[in-house]
């Protein structure tokens, strides 16, 4: 049980006039109380109330007994583990987890008409952008160990090899070096595949002439990692190099704009227009980030909309990019870190064209 | 659009009162429209109300135009979709399916005081339950190439094969030979691993003396199978051969009872009753099986409690065992169709004891 977390947690409450809340993301009960749980279609619910009330309720096949120090109420699958939380409400608003099944929202609205449920991840969702020193600590962990497996990576690609099989060059090597999986399945593309952001990795060989992108990340204690690098296989046109030095120029601006006290935005805004100066502004076609510790997309996003202002200790990626259909694309991806008064990157593998044979 | 599945939800939710439900999970909505699509954290729902009016509200990122022919109402990441669908209910109870994200169904409250969210799973997954003339075509082609895998792969154990590597193996023969992909990751597990049901398979290596459990499943147009074999490397113990004959048995004994007009908990007590009477009953500790279909783990159970009347179309799986921990375990697992009048057994491996040097 992490007091700081917990305590935390209880003053952003007080902040949204929420008394109650059920937090049932396992992310999320992992980050208050230090144990991972896959409770599948089971119910897994830690109630924290601002009156100091903390009750984690589990099904007995969590085998949770001795493993967490909060308060525990444990149920077997012939109990109504609904109506054992809702013994433990007080009247009024419920704050509830946003990904909570919704079977679960409707007993408890059944066994309590004198209950109503608010959407209630705020508070747990707000404490877990700011990480604290722990946890910037394996992000910064996560991310290193992140460049040493791309790197390794970068020097195995060669002629015909397959998207697939450079990603599972990625997967493997993590695994080799310690992490304990991808944050995401690895996203690696050869040639116009590059010029679709979402393309799904696929059997295309790598030719001479192509645009490589690699879009990885790992998992080490926890915290994941996300980055990416483009190169090239052969020598690249005069609108390659053109578009590549935009992409960097534009991740240096998007990086260098972060600081604590200003909106996401202007850090999106600031990497989006060195692009839109440079005429490409419509081959940009995504947010240029999002938030990223225990999961690999969290809130805010590093986007033209996000008003979310920016506090030390907040983890996001900063990442533009130059699609051009049917031809080639490039996206350079870095992590970064809100210090107390500026920026500090998490990745550190060169960002010069690279241009292998 | 499939109007017969359409119209049996229908007269579903006329039979619980349901004037209006909201289907939202990917499963269904193909069910109904014969489209896939995975909607991540953006919310995809059907609405489906017993006047006819049916619309299914769909990001425009699915890029479904053309591809349902379903009334679409289609919206983009910065309009609001929950007050889109809460402009087509009607004033009362809303049935909300299972296992939508709480915040939808918070989001869709706010919207509407005049409505009131009610389990509404029902309708989908009843009708869901009863495999129609096509779906049984796919669940008996499904597991007859699952037949044909689980053969290849018990010809390729070996002494110091791991627990993984045979996993790997039937992954990579069942689509070698068609599938789309597993139904669930295979479960093999050797000697004392055996007798814990659900062990994750590791590293352990066979070797002599061992039982082996073999536990898989493909996913084959759409449709899951999944079974289980039990063999032996290296002659079996004479109790090894007593246990097993026990399990062939109850699993012989369970699909027999399988007909239309009879509780699911009669077939599991056909099972169970045939190892209590051999003094192994707790020795057998889990439900007897569980239905099948689109998903790999379905409703109603073949469980001791399960009061659930078979009905022609439906599937499920009969898999009785035997767990001496920390020694080995037997499971013999096929999938049954409930017929008009009685039983198919979709799976045709021998189920003789086999023993391999």
């Amino acid at each position: 049980m992490n007091t700081n977390r917990f305590d935390r947690v209880v003053d952003l409450m007080r902040e949204e006039n929420l008394a109650q809340i059920l937090v049932t993301s396992p992310t999320s009960v992992f980050y208050l109380t230090g144990t991972w749980v896959s409770p599948g279609e089971r119910m897994l619910a830690l109630l924290v109330r601002t009156d100091g009330n903390v009750t984690l309720f589990a099904n007995k096949l969590f085998a949770l007994q001795g493993k967490v120090d909060v308060p525990m109420i444990e149920y077997d699958d012939t109990d109504d583990c609904v109506a054992l939380v809702a013994g433990h409400l007080l009247p009024g608003d419920i704050g509830i987890d946003k990904n909570w099944p919704s079977h679960f929202t409707i007993r408890l609205m059944n066994a309590r008409a004198d209950i109503r449920p608010v959407l209630g991840s705020g508070p747990v969702d707000r404490a877990r952008m700011c990480k604290d020193e722990d946890e910037c600590a394996r992000m910064r962990a996560s991310s290193l160990l992140n460049d040493r497996v791309i790197a390794r990576l970068m020097d195995e690609l060669h002629e015909g090899m397959t998207e697939l099989e450079a990603c599972a060059r990625y997967s493997a090597i993590a695994r080799e070096l310690g992490a304990s999986g991808d944050s995401f399945p690895p996203l690696i593309c050869f040639g116009p595949n590059c010029a679709e952001p979402h393309h799904d990795s696929d059997d295309t060989p790598l030719r001479k002439g192509d645009s490589v992108i690699c879009d990885v990340g790992l998992v080490l204690d926890d915290y994941c990692s996300d980055m990416t690098r483009t190169l090239f296989y052969g020598q690249p046109t005069l609108e390659m190099e053109k578009v590549y030095a935009l992409v960097k120029a534009a991740n240096e601006a998007g990086r260098a704009a972060v600081r604590p006290g200003v909106p996401m935005k202007e850090f999106d805004r600031a990497a989006r227009s060195v692009i839109e100066e440079a005429g490409y502004g419509e081959y940009f076609i995504h947010r240029t980030g999002h938030s990223i510790g225990l999961e690999v997309h969290e809130k805010p996003d590093n986007s033209a909309v996000d008003e979310t202002i920016a506090q030390p200790g907040m983890t996001f990626s900063v990442e533009p990019g130059i699609y051009l259909p049917g031809r080639f694309g490039v996206r350079i991806e870095d992590l970064v870190l809100v210090t107390q008064d500026g920026v500090e990157t998490l990745n550190h593998v060169s960002r010069e064209l690279r241009v292998f044979e």
